[in-house]
């Protein structure tokens, strides 16, 4: 067995499946490039099949991306096989991951098809897509709560067949470490050909322990590729966080005895990025790359800490990349300096003219706050509006005011496919009446189902805040993020953001068909 | 070895302890009261001769609690231990909580004392301990990492001077499930007199494993007792999850074998309790209490949930209180459905002259806003204006106005010590220029470290926005909550609220001195 483990990060197939976090396509490619950097070993781009907007992202990412393998999940059937091997052509590194679902439960209501047909599907579907691909990986979905027997007679089949990684999802979360440890341990004795595939966990955080299980199924299980997102993204309690996994095996190497290939300096980098990309928040007690997550990091510096560090802390703030806050760019900052950065930050703009919009943007902002840090141009090149002939909705211009005792007002101009209006509404308070101001004209009939502020950078009044907004429209959930130093203006482009979204991504496949 | 699983919640100490988590007296008995109605078996109420701020918590929670035991933490000396039983002196139930650090770095560097001085001292505190209370609990702090013979020796010394309870905290969460377990067992047995007392776990998440960590030591180790925080509440990565651990007990009884006595129907309106009054945010994706924890509560209904919940869902999300956030009040409720809803609530106003502060407050927020949430009642009295008499620092009045192309401008109305003032300031936006307006008299010098935003209710744009504004100054952080349909308002209100905080808690001891 070797004692390389493989990160395998879903952040943007499983993570994006999360009611909310949909992303564009090049916001999933600079999430990709990040994944690059971080060094992860293969990148799960997305579910090819389930429209065109991510077939696009998915071939996107394969062209894109040199160093790490690029995967797109397909049920198991011909034309997800198919659409995903088309989209992956480019890439350095592909595979494909197929999957059936193999519980009693999930076969009978959900596919409500017998075992053996579930067996057979599963044959010819690693056998088409090992046609296209020699990479492929085969999930039994809910294997977790699958029959054993019947689940042992379903992966030495595909195996059979010429699957190379074998990923045994706990799909609802239910797993407790020693039993599903155990339970990979019993498959990959009881499988004769269990030696031709690398097993591989997947575990859902339900019950707060999808990292602990994750890593029984390797210790105890003898699993050699962990399935994980960044920020634990996913659906419900979502999935095992990647950043927990790798430092929890970098810090007790001396009871894991395995190598991972991340560089952890970018670990806090890719969580800013997915959290200011799809407006999930961290929480500042999240392990690892939480505010509060060390001590000293939080801006206290007591006795305590300061005396000896190791007194209180496992890890070094630093390692995972939490020295990132520095002050990058002033007003006077040129336009190479600017270039540079992005450079840096592995944003790459993909025209000239969009390079020339962000500059535009970020000599705007330079002039309204002093210090620019690189959150500052993340959420700068983040904001949709610097892409603005894509964009159906854009702000223009919003003016408002509210006074105790009178009733908020706003007046907002903006454009929907490239025509101005101007419109005006009171409102509770000022964002309120903005939203209202653009609902008069725009009648979206969406929900607002969250609205959340996140200073972009702390230390100082002069924040930009980012502002997400969370819609619901015919069943589809999107969030739109917009940043600005004013709040009220942050609002309305988020809010415009979000019916973009709203406006541009209606044909996607419905979520609940595809959890793995 | 009994069946029953003791949860003792340590939110108001471990939990308070985190940077910025600092609550007053009066929140912290709502939440005792709450966590009362969620009928958790201890409350660890405060750290008694931490200061008289929290000497005052801990007897007014002792006072008023009547199911639970009432817990308060002393370090291993004769003060903080008299301190303690003082403050527990009216208790239904009480019990001492005390401490010395065992592992040779904290002997060392923080303790500067030998392994003889540190016996002797945990001895002569329990001994103490038991005379001034029959309810005595033990933590040798960074437990997990002591030498065991050396510990052994203190656990058995302190069970022969009378401790009941011996904990054993993992304090910088090194642990991993299956050696924490281990260790806690290879204790139990090593200890010729363990039998007498009954075995804790307290476990921190900087590795993401808590709540496995937690559970192993009950499972693996025989623990009865488990210690956690309401939204993992804590100090850097914060501590084990009250909801995860208690709802893993309880979906995974199969397993565990074990009883609960937790009301898991209280766990969501707890959450938000805590989450509302220490302005820490709960991430989405949260087990069990994230707004995305059920995926049909986050309004998504798509085919797959509705034929077979159980598909995908393991816990059912009215079990743990999901089922709260109803309309309850309207504009035309009177002062006894008002009250009666406070009353429902566990909210118990101290007198007629409160009652009525907050119920011109309610009439006031519904002549502005429809509907009225227990989200709103819950943040209308934790709104410090409710009790403006106490608070140093109060809003009176206050306008603003942004354009874009303009600088933003306000102008604020407050008071402090009673007196009013009246300032105005440009901003970079009307929020940064409310508190730069508040700031231009109040000179307090505080860093802003973070700012952040959300709706109250969700499901409409008349929703409340709940500010929450941290503030560092001189070493301490403190967070500040305010609420309002304008957004600005709000973060005046939470800016005052802070300054308020950093005027009346001055005296308090550095937390970094006492961690377990």
């Amino acid at each position: 067995m070797t004692d390389k483990l493989i990160i395998f990060d879903t952040t943007l197939r499983d993570g994006e499946q999360s009611p909310g976090a949909s992303m564009t396509k090049d916001e999933k490619l600079r999430i990709a490039r990040q994944l690059e950097r971080l060094r992860v070993d293969v990148i799960e781009a997305g579910f090819a099949a389930s429209s065109n907007g991510d077939f696009e992202a998915v071939k996107s990412i394969a062209d894109h991306i040199k160093d790490s393998t690029v995967c797109s999940l397909a049920r198991a059937n011909e034309r997800d096989i198919e659409r995903s091997a088309e989209a992956l052509k480019g890439a350095n590194s592909a595979r494909i991951h197929t999957f059936i679902a193999t519980s009693e439960l999930h076969m009978e209501k959900k596919l409500r098809m017998t075992r053996e047909q579930v067996l057979e599907q599963a044959r010819m579907a690693v056998r088409l897509a090992r046609k296209l691909c020699p990479d492929v990986e085969f999930s039994p979905e809910d294997g977790y709560r699958s029959d054993p027997d019947f689940l042992c007679r379903v992966i030495e089949a595909v195996i059979a067949e010429g699957a190379r990684t074998i990923n045994i999802p706990d799909t609802v979360g239910y797993a407790v470490p020693e039993l599903y440890g155990n339970f990979i341990k019993t498959l990959r004795e009881r499988v004769p050909n269990s030696d031709q595939a690398i097993w591989s966990v997947h575990c859902h955080n339900d019950l707060g322990m999808a990292v602990a299980n994750s890593l029984a199924g390797v210790k105890i299980g003898g699993a050699r590729q962990v399935e994980c997102t960044i920020n634990g993204l996913g659906e419900r309690a979502g999935n095992c966080s990647l950043e927990e996994i790798v430092m929890a095996v970098k810090t007790r190497r001396d009871y894991f005895g395995l190598e991972v290939g991340i560089d952890t300096t970018q670990i806090v980098p890719a969580s800013r990025m997915v959290s200011q990309t799809t407006g999930f928040v961290v929480q500042p007690n999240k392990a690892v790359v939480g505010a509060n997550a060390f001590a000293h990091a939080s801006g206290i510096h007591q006795d305590g800490v300061l005396k000896a560090r190791d007194t209180y802390e496992i890890m070094r703030a630093e390692d995972v990349g939490w020295a990132a806050n520095k002050i990058v760019l002033g007003k006077l900052s040129g336009r190479n300096a600017f270039k540079q950065r992005l450079d840096d930050l592995g944003i790459d703009l993909e025209s000239e003219g969009e390079l020339n919009a962000a500059f535009a943007k970020f000599k705007e902002l330079a002039d309204r706050k002093s210090e620019i840090f690189d959150e500052d141009i993340l959420a700068l090149v983040s904001d949709e509006s610097v892409t603005p002939m894509r964009e159906h909705y854009g702000l223009v211009s919003l003016a408002q005011h509210s006074e105790t005792g009178e009733r908020p007002h706003a007046r907002v101009v903006f454009t929907v496919g490239g025509k101005e209006y101007s419109t005006q509404a009171d409102g509770n308070g000022p964002v309120d009446a903005s939203l209202k101001a653009i609902e008069s004209h725009v009648k979206s009939g969406a929900e607002l189902q969250l609205y959340s502020v996140n200073a972009i950078t702390s230390g100082s009044t002069e924040s930009q805040g980012e502002v997400t907004v969370r819609l619901q429209h015919g069943g589809r959930v999107v969030n739109g993020v917009g940043s600005d130093p004013d709040i009220v203006v942050a609002s309305a482009k988020a809010y415009l953001s979000a019916l973009t979204k709203l406006h541009s991504k209606s044909e996607r496949v419905a979520a609940q068909g595809w959890p793995v």
